[in-house]
């Protein structure tokens, strides 16, 4: 099966999965909004999820779990992001942003809901047989969402926003070793934490893939097309924001997200052939148009 | 002890450990709003849980971290509540809401990482031994904080609101018992997983705890003073909502919430006179004022 196959595969067993789980939900608002919310897109997480797992010999009847648990939490916190205290964005995928399609309050209640269904889902029975594992997914998820990972990235992006001078490289890292880097982080890992095995090598992976993935977006948000990507692009630059285009220019961004991706997939050699997928998706990575 | 130095003890020693937790976040408006959010509160949910872990003889060191968390979740539900989408309150605890006393951005993102907090929490190590139970906890959280339970309550009260026909009896009691319940009976139930005995004489407790709170919120809504409370009141009344006192009159629900009150101390009874302090709390929750 060809990578892109292998994603499209991934990403209608993680779709449908989450159908049926929001199926079992009272039909409301909030939870259409969820549905709306946490459907489409690419699920890169949800299929580093999968893949990792495979990797170790993980059940997919199991890793299905984290991998819609990731999705949930990345939906929710876009689903937030989009609402006009924050981003102010009306579109996201090509369709309207939630608080557009139903109101703001519909779009705060369904953003919490999925961030809780997130955890939910880890410590489900069905997700593991060994509850140390579901503790461990519920304890390290937390970490990766909450203010000391995904909102410390958003936190610190706000502050940036408002300081008086932009900031330097290694701020605009750490940022977004929060903003986005935590979660990729933490998809890239579940399956080896399910397996109990050590996490070193997909950590070394997973943290050059997602610098290499926030760097992609920086190129993305000043090489892209909104018609294809079914958002706003140039949004950075117009704000005057540092991005990893503006400190290292868009030839310098570029070669730096190459050697991140070589990188990544260096770490990856213990594992062999097995690793493929998991190198493609990092080629993937900064291949994408959208 | 009497009950009152019961609660404010308790109410303090939550209230350390979650400074403590908070300290070893970084610095920033929102770890500072999470703290101001988190602060404060008759911590009525938190002495739940411990008085529940104590009458199953869980040691107070694990169980203030099942006591924070729901005090974290409870928070985070108040601080998204308050935003101006929502119920746009200006007041909670006689202090500004988290969006009035920073921005909206700031509350939203502080009520977001509230909640993975409170996950983090109950799935810590330190919170208990045993795997089994942290994941336990971890997940019946997440059923009762989401869309099968709290949010459920919100999204059928912001239905309500938008109904042409007032609730009745049995619609308010539904929605009520996620609105308010479902967190007062994760709480009220904590101690008895930690110690894996079975729920049912908590359970039994706490639906009828859970009620009455709300019938007292609804008495306080007519009956309170706004400044000892330290938020607005009347607002249901001057909305048209239909609400507990509006259904069963101002004394069928001083009735009602006494009668359940009596239910729920009788649920305790095989515990004999070591559940007295719960039973107070069931007394507490239709005397108190604010």
């Amino acid at each position: 099966m060809s990578f892109d196959d292998g994603l499209a595969s991934a990403a209608s067993a993680i779709g449908t999965h989450l159908e049926t789980v929001l199926a079992d939900f009272p039909d409301l608002p909030v939870t259409r909004a969820m549905g709306y919310a946490v459907a489409g897109g690419k699920r890169l997480r949800g299929y580093l999820v999968l893949e990792g797992a495979r990797l170790h010999g993980v059940a997919p009847e199991r890793a299905i779990w984290p991998a819609c648990a990731i999705e949930a939490i990345h939906a929710y916190s876009l689903v937030h992001d989009d609402l006009p205290c924050m981003d102010d964005d009306d579109l996201r995928r090509g369709l309207p942003t939630v608080h557009r399609k139903w109101d703001e309050a519909t779009a705060v209640l369904a953003g919490d809901a999925l961030q809780t269904l997130g955890f939910e889902m880890v410590a489900r029975d069905a997700c593991h047989d060994d509850p140390v594992v579901r503790a461990d997914l519920a304890l390290s998820l937390a970490r990766a969402s909450g203010a000391q990972g995904m909102v410390l990235g958003q936190a610190l992006d706000m502050a940036a926003e408002q300081a008086d001078t932009p900031l330097t490289l290694d701020e605009i890292t750490a940022l977004q070793a929060g903003k986005t880097g935590a979660l990729i982080c933490w998809a890239a890992e579940a399956g080896a934490r399910m397996a109990r095995v050590d996490l070193t090598p997909l950590t070394g992976y997973a943290q050059r893939l997602g610098l290499a993935f926030q760097i992609a977006d920086d190129i993305l948000d000043v090489e892209g097309d909104a018609a294809q990507m079914g958002k706003a692009v140039g949004k950075d630059a117009d704000r005057g924001k540092a991005t990893f285009v503006s400190l290292l220019g868009l030839d310098g961004a570029k070669r730096r997200a190459e050697t991140l991706v070589t990188e990544a997939c260096d770490c990856l050699s213990l594992y062999g052939a097995e690793a493929i997928n998991l190198q493609q998706a990092a080629r993937f990575v900064i291949a994408r148009r959208t």
